[in-house]
């Protein structure tokens, strides 16, 4: 472990908060990767120890480009972001960070980012952190420790963020929640490969990029984001005043990777200017706040055996048609406030 | 006002519950339209007693197609409703409910629904109810009570129940998850019309209807059509098995309304027999069971003056980077569970 020479690790082997602190914002990879750690907890204390950190470092955090990256397995997109964040450091000799949603990882068993075997130049890149989804969890506590993930990741300098989904749950929603720009990746030859694609996901879309864009599949490419151009045009336009982009693209030969880095650049300049990327940042942030909410509650629900009990007795009611969902939903918090 | 001459009111001028659930199971229109109110109510005794009402209804409830229809203001929603629910009545000899949606109908003033001036033939029709969208409440209010607006008509005998909503906000999702059939109501000559549509609208769609093709506009809404199904044809299958519809209509000449009833039914006989009818409405359930779950909870941190200071603040906090969405969340409940 590359441990910091200025930080004394405590005799049970754990930072203070203090020192947690000062190690992210001194970029501290493997303090930064203990901190999410803690984040993701399920063990109260150190859920509250990650949270404290984490409060700390708000002030610092921010200072990004979030990227949200979707599309179904096979669309290939770590050989994306593999090339993708190569570029980005490259071309800007800044910092990339890779994090993943996906609360199905440890049912799917092969992952996305479930080993960065996938991205193996990135990953061997000191400009790049590479965080695979946590292994367990519901879909909102994931959701939380990825999207607190970002804000420490930003305290720590990175200036790119890459949150990567599949896209066929509801993580998507998550993702584009919790980023400034979303990213559809797709293959040409629609039909098939469009079936495991979530109803919805196209119209998040900041932009759709049709990747594999290469050999035989050019020309099949090209004609693929000539019909998703069509149908973008019917969609109506995002309140972003960005007009969503279809782009082809290889992964693997590297075709049109800057115009996707430059069309990013694009999008955050004129919402910036326009002040729609400020405003989304905010929303999110209510978002987040009411999400929280819900997520405690459950929580709270979950760990106290007679409630969650009531909770399923109430759920059955309502699915036999013996309680309206209002009068069984009344009947818990009559419980919960202990009124 | 129309009083069942067996049942006499209390000297209060109100019934008993007993006395409404007969009355609904009766089908009268008054006694329904009353029991409506009182679901509508932020009057916590008067909801209280709409809710004994609805628990007792619930069990004849459920016999409807529940057809959700959206689209944005001067499309033609309440022609198409008159037209469509007139049609309804003379093919099927059956009773149609309409009921609204529309959160923001105080705001705007000149509310769908506001009036029935403009469904005149409609709501003169004795087999017909048209229910105005409450003209208060947040959306979540409104929801809630509109949704159990349907279960009280179906109890009442009503089988074709239309939820109309603006195309413009949050509400249609909520009509979503109400609804069996979602209907989204366009003009032909896109552009314009097109921008006040909320995006993800299009993808809910089960039929996307081209209102207003007659005269001068057939030949631009025989256009759209082509165009629409390209673009549909791009979206991927949704889970239903049933493939979205495009057509055009006219509510002015009546053209097409008998395809949109045979092709509504189609999709329920589909449905039916695929399981997946059953199914949604099983899902819808465990929706309106969470979302009651945090209303409640919202409207419980509303009534406590000092919650809901202390959630003001904290959300400020939020929003200032002072802490986490989880640890201001974390800290309201703390103070609403007393631990």
């Amino acid at each position: 472990m590359a441990i910091n020479p200025n930080i004394n690790p405590r005799k049970n082997n754990d930072y203070s908060i203090d020192e947690y602190v000062s190690g992210i914002l001194n970029g501290d990879i493997s303090i930064l990767s203990k901190a999410i750690t803690l984040i993701e907890s399920s063990n109260t204390e150190k859920l509250r120890k990650g949270q404290a950190i984490l409060n700390r470092c708000i002030k610092h955090s921010g200072n990004s480009i979030r990227i949200g990256l979707t599309g179904v397995p096979g669309v290939g997109k770590s050989t994306f972001t593999e090339a993708f964040g190569t570029y980005i450091i490259e071309k800007t000799n800044k910092k990339v960070a890779v994090l993943a949603i996906d609360p199905s990882s440890k049912k799917h068993g092969g992952s996305i980012l479930g080993d960065k075997t996938r991205m193996l130049t990135l990953a061997g890149n000191p400009k790049a952190f590479i965080r695979p989804s946590p292994s367990a969890g519901t879909l909102g506590g994931v959701a939380r420790a990825t999207r607190e993930s970002i804000l420490l990741c930003e305290a720590a300098g990175y200036e790119y963020i890459i949150v990567e989904t599949v896209g066929v749950g509801q993580s998507e929603t998550e993702v584009k929640e919790m980023t400034d720009f979303f990213l559809l990746l797709m293959l040409a030859g629609a039909g098939d490969e469009l079936q495991g694609i979530k109803r919805g996901i196209m119209e998040m879309a900041d932009a759709i990029v049709i990747n594999k864009a290469d050999g035989d599949n050019l020309a099949k490419a090209k004609l693929a984001k000539k019909e998703y151009q069509t149908a973008l045009h019917l969609f109506p336009a995002p309140a972003s005043g960005w007009t969503p982009k279809v782009e082809i693209c290889s992964a693997l030969t590297g075709l049109n990777i800057d115009l996707i880095f430059n069309m990013i650049h694009d999008f955050a300049t004129l919402t910036k200017a326009n002040g729609y990327f400020e405003q989304q940042r905010r929303e999110q942030l209510i978002y987040w706040f009411h999400q929280s909410l819900q997520q405690i509650i459950q929580d709270y629900i979950k760990h106290n055996a007679a409630l969650q009990d009531f909770t399923k007795q109430q759920e059955k009611a309502v699915l036999n048609g013996d309680k309206t969902p209002f009068v069984a939903a009344s009947e818990i918090i009559e419980k919960l406030t202990g009124k």
